[in-house]
């Protein structure tokens, strides 16, 4: 079978054995995949990632201890928890210390023909649901997470720094969970796909409004974004940072120390929160998707999804 | 009267008038005032500071329009704030966008032998109340803050890094709230005051715990230590910023994004939560107390505060 290879920056193809299925896990075959930020950063180097990469999928299941997944369409949740740590038992696998990450840390991911995941990661996709939503389960489980960790009152004014994949869905997110959502970006092309569901654009090009919100979100990936978020935000307002920036950041902590700021550290979320959301026609998931390329393409792909402001690129297999 | 003046960071005294006291404020005669470190910070050119500083004070009241206060023995809130925004309709005169701060912005501090305060901004002292613990006030409230932002529930194990004399109040301060606090520390004969109100004490010399508590305070004061906080945080936990760095400090955002941390930043507060705390002898604030000078003798105690790992030097008038 086909498989992606990543390893010291360079995306290659390879073929390799179908592999075996332990206890408790599916076999699955994938059906669609999608290019993520964190994919990128691999190719960059971080992690010092070689091996398998792919997080975002849907897949078929191919075989499973339970048979009744047999031929179903699924997703499932990239972190790998060991199930008996405090983390796990709190619902907080996503935590859990001795955790494995789909393609990501130790475990190969889903940019392949055939891959396994636990049982227990599955979950089940509507039968009716185009694969090209399907895919963003996981990202929008990112959105979510948001949401999950800080109570944003529905009403509420928002700003969501940065127009880029994650930026959208959490702008469309938040306007669908009721919030008044100021997205500042860069890009018009991009502003007006969350603009279809309420969200206002702003220019990031200007100044931006000092003090002015309650509630930001920084989505820019940017040292720069995340200072900027910074002085959009109210004393005692909350900025949370939704980015996949690495490296250290200089920040300056005055402002947050005299404005009593809190900044939340928000990464991804549960897929069972997310997955209501799929088939709503207000998240404009289908307009988010820049390319598509078969898996033996992964170089290109790859290549597309590195160029600067590219949306979602996807992997058929 | 005699005043302190400081400018580029010269420390003088002068003789000035004594002020005019506005309608609504008090003249008060300073009996005690306490160093800060952001009086020295002043010094050091933050905020282009030129005037009259100082705003941890004891002082009695001369005169005011409420005739009760006068004779009384006081302390006072340092935000002058406007009364008429929404910061102040919410009780966060402290937030206020158009406050003045005692001794720090646009409004002459404490070390002077008179000053004027809104009669709003004081709080009437026990009259038995020792005047080196009254004068302790401001930094307690500042340390009582954390548990006013953060509601840190009683049992809960807390790490306070730093043992500095906003470190040393906020253990105490934490210890008697019901925490079992750990304080980290290079200085033993620092660490044992806060000991002796039961916090325990830990070398902050050799490699510091991993991942280890749910709630962190940084009280250090340094980039460095702001870097082992965010390291001592266990994943969605609560790293409280409580530090006066300033400048832009060099933060590694991925593992606070990876582990889900809240930072949360914390500065002055409120008076009436700290004021009954005062007379309770598990705080050993005596202890605290590195010097007394008189307060023709400022650029001396200015001098002796800045020596590096001084307590509270204190000016008496």
């Amino acid at each position: 079978m086909l498989a992606v290879h990543l390893e010291n920056g360079l995306v290659t193809t390879r073929h390799l054995p179908v592999p075996q299925r332990p206890e408790g896990y599916a076999l699955l075959r994938l059906l669609l995949a999608g290019i993520c930020n964190t994919d990128l950063e691999l190719q960059r180097g971080y992690y010092g990632f070689a091996g398998i990469p792919g997080h975002e999928f849907v897949a078929e299941v191919v075989d499973a201890d339970r048979r009744d997944l047999i031929g179903r369409r699924v997703a499932g949740e990239i972190n790998l928890a060991c199930t008996r740590c405090e983390w796990c038992a709190r619902g907080l696998g996503r935590h859990c210390p001795n955790r494995t990450v789909l393609g990501i840390v130790n475990q190969p991911g889903a940019f392949q023909e055939f891959f396994v995941l636990p049982e227990r990661n599955l979950h089940l996709l509507p039968g009716d649901l185009p694969l090209e939503r399907a895919v963003f389960l996981e990202p929008l489980a990112a959105a979510c997470e948001i949401l999950d960790q800080v109570p944003i009152p529905a009403g509420e004014r928002v700003a969501v720094l940065g127009d880029g994949k994650l930026g959208l869905l959490i702008a469309q997110v938040l306007q669908l969970h009721g919030c008044r959502v100021h997205q500042y970006g860069r890009h018009p092309e991009k502003l007006r796909i969350a603009a279809a569901a309420g969200v206002v654009s702003e220019s990031a090009a200007g100044p931006l409004p000092a003090a002015a919100y309650d509630f930001v979100i920084d989505a820019t990936g940017s040292p720069e974004g995340l200072r900027q978020a910074a002085a959009m935000t109210r004393p005692r307002g909350t900025l949370i940072l939704k980015s996949t920036v690495h490296g250290t950041v200089a920040i300056d902590t005055a402002p947050i120390i005299v404005n009593e700021i809190t900044l939340v550290g928000s990464r991804c979320g549960r897929f069972e929160v997310a997955l209501p959301l799929l088939p709503d026609p207000r998240l404009r998931l289908e307009d988010m998707v820049a390319a598509r390329f078969p898996l033996r393409a992964a170089p290109a792909a790859f290549a597309r999804a590195a160029e600067r402001g590219t949306l979602k690129v996807l992997l058929d297999a």
